[in-house]
């Protein structure tokens, strides 16, 4: 984020306790603002399943800390809590493919790391992970910028609108965020650029986190419901389209916050190019077919049915919805790739498909292949 | 609606007032049943502009019964009372068509009837929009009745699964609904049939109207936030879409509800039929293209912002937006005719376009070419 500066981080180690690990409780955003404490496993689980903590790359992030914490308030078997850590956390979020990634990173050094060695080499690599991870929202941020950049020539000094869905923001990696770090790189350049947020109901992250990001970081912006879009996309509001993914498939569908298929579909009725920023983290380079291959998590019905406010000068959760109705609550969805125009990551943008994938990660894909 | 009966109706002229009009305050369903009073021109444009009445078919009813209170509660000159009951209502609400309808056709009634029969004569006419609206839904009821079994036929026994936009329930209209109706008619017919019904944000019509209707009327369904009709459509869980609309054009273009074109657009990639049920009075034979030509309401920014819903055994309004943020607020869309299968009217179903609507419409369309 911009107005928190080069050296925001979304979780840390606290400086004088090397058993406390801080993040920011998003639950609360923007209502309030207050750090929640991981101590434990069963701290950094509960952190990922019921979002204290969100977004793939933070969610990583948060997992290859808690790996680390396994260890370090552990005085038995090292191995054993390291094994139990890496299920409890798997389990705490089906769809986040980075999730599994983080933990299977911290496996594998751990793996060739005497016991001695083992505290402080996990806490390296977790460090490692979140500093890595900041290097490839900055990268994602200047080839996004560029995108923009060209976007703007056409635009005769006009702002460049942006519509976004949920937050694929500096909140949901560790800072800078994937789908808002063009944006950022973007305003900080002098480039002029107005974003349409997206409420994403039903945990109206577009409203309660990246509406406050964009704020905070001083960048132009409005708040939509998430019906808006297509309307936008009809009438020339919307030059661009910029979203995150969850998941993306070796042929370049993503999985991302549920209705982020629609913009897609709106884009693509309207000529407006729809990009999805993500770090190669969150490839899943052993599935094709997303619509009928990545698992799509079912959440609480209550995500549906209250949602939080203030009231005066207090938060409270409101009931919207009659207690006769039954509800269904469908997290993500899943975008073909024939309806992204490219993907922005951290080693460049290429078009949506195993081809372009090819063209930035060849090891990778000569990988699957084998 | 099935519970409340044959003889429920939205609106009524109280039957030992009859300067008192009364109607059911949507504003508050469903955590309240209130009615609320219409006793002048100014009581009728606010229940319309504020939406204690909304829904095509019941703001013509809503202005009808307006237009006789201008006059039965006017003792000076009564063709100036009328004539300014036009003017007040007819800017109340911009997008819905047969606003303009009703009130046209209490002036044209009005302009045949000598000064001592007008009270009289008007408020025959009032009570005929209402009655002819009835049998209008129930003529939809019929028509997409017929639709839906021949669906349930290749169902084997399953039910029917119907997604639904805001709400064109029979709250929508004097009773039964038009996107409803079918459902209604279908449902006591002993035809298994579920409804996924869209949140439809900002206001929630779905949720706090359309789950309402349902639930009191004993129809199965489920709500879902905006944004998951598009995964549903992708795994087969829609077998139909079913909205209505404020005004379509000669040509089948049709504005509902923001957010209907987004469904649309799902529907049409994924195979499944979308139809739009809709009275004739919403026709707008004047125009074509709904893009272009059919001006978007935009409306407070506080129906973004603030939500309504129960804390305890209260009722309250919170905010869930934070205040720096700009806010944008459409209120419909228009869904162009290439994405919709059918139009369901009370003389049938066509298909949405202007040799369609001819096959139903005959005089209407030859009337709009001379």
């Amino acid at each position: 984020m911009i107005t928190l500066g080069e050296h925001f981080r979304t979780i840390w180690l606290n400086a004088d306790d090397p058993t406390l690990v801080e993040t920011i409780d998003q639950r609360r955003l923007p209502h309030e603002f207050e750090l929640f404490p991981i101590r434990s496993v069963e701290d950094g689980a509960y952190a990922i399943r019921e979002m204290v903590v969100r977004g793939a790359p933070l969610i990583g992030g948060t997992a290859a800390w808690t790996m680390y914490l396994a260890i370090a308030t552990e005085h038995g078997d090292a191995r054993h809590a390291l094994a139990n850590a890496a299920e409890t956390l798997a389990a705490s979020r089906p769809t986040a493919v980075n999730l599994r990634w983080a933990i299977e990173r911290m496996l594998a050094v751990a793996a060739t790391t005497d016991d001695a060695d083992l505290v402080a080499r996990l806490r390296q690599e977790a460090e490692a992970v979140c500093d890595e991870d900041v290097l490839i929202s900055q990268r994602i941020g200047q080839h996004g910028r560029e995108l923009i950049a060209g976007i703007a020539r056409q635009k005769a000094g006009k702002p460049v609108n942006v519509l976004t869905h949920c937050n694929a923001g500096a909140l949901a990696t560790i800072n800078w965020g994937t789908a808002t770090a063009p944006i950022y790189f973007a305003h900080q350049a002098g480039i002029p650029v107005h974003v349409w947020v997206d409420e994403t109901r039903p945990r109206s992250q577009g409203t309660q986190l990246t509406a406050w990001e964009l704020a905070e970081s001083g960048v132009p912006h409005t708040v939509i419901v998430d019906n808006a879009g297509g309307h936008l996309m009809q009438h020339g509001q919307v030059d661009l389209c910029l979203v995150g993914t969850d998941r993306t498939t070796r042929s370049g569908d993503v999985a991302n916050k549920i209705g982020t298929y629609l913009k897609a579909l709106a884009a693509h009725d309207n000529g407006v190019p729809f990009y999805v920023a993500l770090p190669s983290t969150t490839i899943d380079w052993t599935i094709d077919d997303g619509v009928r291959d990545i698992p799509i998590e079912e959440r609480d019905p209550a995500e549906v049915t209250h949602i939080r406010g203030a009231l005066g000068d207090k938060v409270v959760e409101v009931n919207t919805v009659p207690s006769e109705s039954a509800i269904s609550n469908y997290a993500f969805d899943v975008t073909p790739a024939r309806l992204v125009t490219g993907l922005i990551t951290e080693a460049g943008i290429c078009t949506a498909s195993s081809e372009g994938l090819a063209t930035l990660f060849p090891d990778r894909v000569i990988d699957t292949r084998s």
